[in-house]
């Protein structure tokens, strides 16, 4: 896949960054995760390694404080670990597994990184205790609103994840309207969004986040980053069976034509969507105060940094 | 239902107390769902017509202005409605047919209550034009942050309905604590506290809503007035052959007795939860700012509130 989309996503434009910490970030998040056990075996310590969490996290935050860095380089190895052992355990497509686990990961978020209740760690496991304390550094940002926006879009991506589950278990491909919307969600970059604001100096107020351009910049780079993802990860998905949770498919199958079209619609898709990303962004920068410009900055690390993340991560081999 | 209600629910020692504008926002909900074509039949008018969500509204905040009165009384007009059209098409049970729906609604929250994209009306139906209704109007109340959290919300509402939906298919009760913490957003009780707390006079801000004890509080009050729905609405569901998605159903299925244990179960867990919250609230209270006041207030007219509608309502006979 790679070669593939090299050959025919459009790079996007922005600069390249990244952050002078990743290497020290990277130690720091994999012990994170090896002592709350979110790792458990010398195959799942490798694959988190080559998945190089705190390489994108400082592609998307090349000038994030170290504890900022590792925040969101924490994130991603949650989310990696998380997506992992759903596959490991086949709870990505049991929702009858799914639906408790995911009960006691929204219960950890109702907590929204307050005192840690006795029965939490018999409870949640791991998994919720690695939830909690992202959600306790949240929380220590001092920003009660950053921290309710880091939960709502927490919640909503475990509750996509089960209509994830449920699709897979009736081999469900949803049609590409419905998928793009709920892909939004499925694959916890709104959190990270979040999270990267955080690092490039806090996020936008409510007034800035309800504009209607800013609000739709932002969905376009979230889709942006799923295409792109998507594109580089289906080879992968495909050679390990797994199922038409993916741009590729859901564009083939909703044409009825092969998924070698669906790849080539999928790539014609990202650079359309990258080209009313580039109008859209030269039109919300004009007379942008401060904040505005700070915004469209995280965008575009984000956009070009998971792009050259994907280029070299092992996570898509 | 309600003898059994009356005789084994603690009645909740809060003062009764009802909105003056009832009578008229009644009418004007109503014309409002028509004109939108919410309701189509004679039928659903009558149906829509029992259910009363201006005496619930205005049991809810009965000191707001009327144009607030009936923004609340909309959106439960809303959520009665297509509740009903759910359970009427069959989407309630089906996942596949609700997920291009919730999917069409996700995108409308999307949008924030801005400029209407000429392409909303034909896609999103009327169910879609009532909920960007909405959202217009939550934004017209000129506070960005109500409507980001509106938008939340609804969200997960729509998110836990597909939940809901891939349990009814596979005919699965879920266990009691996923039922719980699902339960808090599959009726929508969240949007409507917002609303409520803007009819009374504002919700709280980022730092209040954070607070330990009154995010434990809130979570209370919706869990208390969704389980007293529930148990207000059973013997209606099981007429009509619904499922396990109540909470007497989803406790007589956890110890494997007969539903009528159930019943004293989820009664005895409302008045202990009512108990709790008692003693919480009275710990809030203690040198409680006005901001605190008026949210305990408002979670108060809520659960006295929705155990009086449930008495009167005809929705639940």
């Amino acid at each position: 896949m790679r070669t593939f989309a090299v050959a025919t996503l459009t790079r996007p434009p922005f600069p390249v960054r990244v952050s002078a910490h990743v290497g020290e970030v990277r130690q720091q998040s994999t012990r994170w995760a090896t002592e709350l056990g979110l790792v458990r075996t010398p195959g799942a310590v490798r694959r988190l390694d080559r998945a190089n969490a705190a390489d994108l996290a400082g592609r998307a935050c090349p000038d994030a404080r170290p504890d900022q860095l590792r925040l969101l380089s924490d994130l991603f190895t949650w989310l990696f670990t998380f997506d992992d052992s759903c596959d490991d355990d086949g709870l990505g497509q049991d929702p009858g597994q799914l639906g408790p686990v995911v009960g006691r990961l929204l219960d950890v978020l109702d907590l929204l990184g307050g005192p840690t209740p006795p029965e939490l760690a018999g409870v949640a496991g791991p998994t919720g205790a690695g939830l909690h304390d992202l959600c306790r550094r949240v929380r220590g940002q001092g920003s009660p609103r950053l921290l309710l926006r880091f939960a709502d879009e927490m919640r909503d991506y475990l509750l996509a994840l089960l209509w994830e589950a449920a699709n897979r278990e009736r081999d469900r491909t949803p049609p590409v309207a419905e998928y793009v919307q709920m892909r939004r969600h499925t694959g916890g970059v709104r959190p990270s969004f979040t999270l990267t604001d955080l690092a490039h100096g806090g996020p936008a107020d409510a007034t800035g986040r309800t504009g209607s351009e800013a609000s739709t910049l932002d969905d376009l780079a979230a889709d942006l980053v799923c295409w792109c993802n998507d594109i580089f990860s289906y080879a992968k998905e495909r050679r390990q069976g797994r199922d038409g949770h993916n741009l590729i498919v859901v564009l083939a199958r909703a044409t009825g034509r092969a998924e070698r079209r669906g790849l080539t619609d999928a790539a014609r898709r990202f650079n359309a969507g990258l080209r009313t990303y580039l109008r859209l962004e030269s039109e919300v920068l004009l007379d942008a105060d401060a904040d505005t410009v700070r915004f469209v900055t995280a965008r575009r690390c984000w956009i070009r940094g998971s792009y050259d993340w994907s280029l070299g991560a092992g996570r898509y081999r």
